[in-house]
């Protein structure tokens, strides 16, 4: 497991509160803690807290400061969001390569900051030239502007998707059939088929090569198997009286 | 250059109208523009158009509609968000894998819909038996429960990068089965089995959910669609002889 304390989001200058509480939220979400506020207008705030939605321990334990420099100093990878161009060319990269400079940053002990800028202006060129990176979300070149919380959801999202192995909750799945269970399972099938003159058997090939390439595809488990066969025995009983 | 049409995004019962207008943000930001409403509580509504930022687009051309099935009765593939586990276990799938099958889908010339339900409750069973995919976001076990908007960026972040990543294969295929087509077939498939008493009508829920199940995964051609049908009928007319 990661020292959490490693990853830093730095929010400069926000305007809306309720944008620092959804990015909160965001941050939380994605498994992150560590919250730091440049100059924000108005904080804290209810607005803020409203948004957090339970992320509220990242707001109280949010640190204020008065320079994005106070809030870098001691990173060692310092990566700068912004969506738009500029003449200051500091390297370029996505939010899925910010991931992998992370993780190998956090191999060698680095403290990471992620800095993202007020929502209308963005990091000025003095705030980014204090950056390793410059770090854009690919996205419409129409409407480039994502909400402030929106881009911390995504690059959040990367991160612990970089760091993490996905602990998706996937439960121990179902046993699935075997060949030898598919095959009676077609002869079941087709005698069936026969049985209600649905199939010709001097010509069934055509027929059972297309039920059987849309039952493989499905990769059955027993128990829908066991649905399958209790159909057709069923079906063979009523057609029998 | 892909139809945009081809990938729908539907809120389901969305409480808060903010919420509407940051889901629009967000995918009019990743290049999409298709939003579908499913009885909205409170829409349009001024918080939405505001949370927006420049997507009113978006809401102006929002299809509004009161059933989750009217919303994907010509979709190909329908995946359904949501972090909840459930006991019904349809395959999961991560925001990037759901990229891939979309990439896959538009090339034979699906319309896909990506679901998300209420922000408090999330889809219903019954909804999610409607999809083919539970698509989940890895995320902080402990604190799973994304913002809607947040969630939508996120998918719509994948579903760009991944359309953008690949020359879409024009290939021909067989052409897939729309929603409103499986619906048929479902009830159709229903009647006939408790007709033949192999199905409780007093209780058929769950035996139905676990053949939706089976038969969803296997995205049916149409052709084979035809084929189960005659299936239905011929066993229908043998029965009621």
């Amino acid at each position: 497991m990661f020292d959490s304390k490693k990853i830093r989001f730095v929010l400069v200058n926000t305007t809306h509160p309720g944008n620092i509480g959804a990015s909160a939220r965001a941050i939380k979400n994605m498994g992150f803690n560590d919250l730091w506020l440049v100059n924000p207008l108005k904080y804290p705030h209810s607005e803020a807290t409203a948004r957090s939605s339970g992320a509220e321990d990242l707001l109280e334990n949010a640190r204020v400061v008065s320079s994005l420099q106070e809030a870098v100093s001691d990173c060692n990878l310092i990566c700068g969001t912004s969506s738009r161009s500029r003449s200051l060319t500091i390297p370029l990269i996505t939010p899925r390569e910010c991931a992998e400079k992370t993780v190998e940053h956090l191999g060698k002990g680095s403290t990471v900051a992620i800095i993202f800028g007020q929502e209308r202006m963005g990091l000025t060129n003095d705030e980014l030239s204090m950056c390793h990176y410059h770090l854009t979300i690919p996205c419409n070149l129409n409407f480039p502007s994502l909400n402030l919380a929106a881009a911390v959801q995504i690059i959040a999202y990367e991160l612990n998707l970089g760091i993490s192995a996905f602990d998706l909750p996937i439960k121990p799945s179902e046993p699935l059939v075997n060949a030898e269970d598919m095959e009676k399972f077609y002869g079941h099938l087709e005698s069936m088929l026969i049985n209600i003159q649905f199939l010709n058997p001097s010509n069934p090939r055509q027929m059972m090569r297309k039920l059987k390439r849309l039952f493989n595809r499905a990769s059955l488990e027993k128990n829908e198997m066991n649905i399958l066969r209790g159909i057709l025995s069923t079906i063979d009983k009523v057609t029998k009286v």
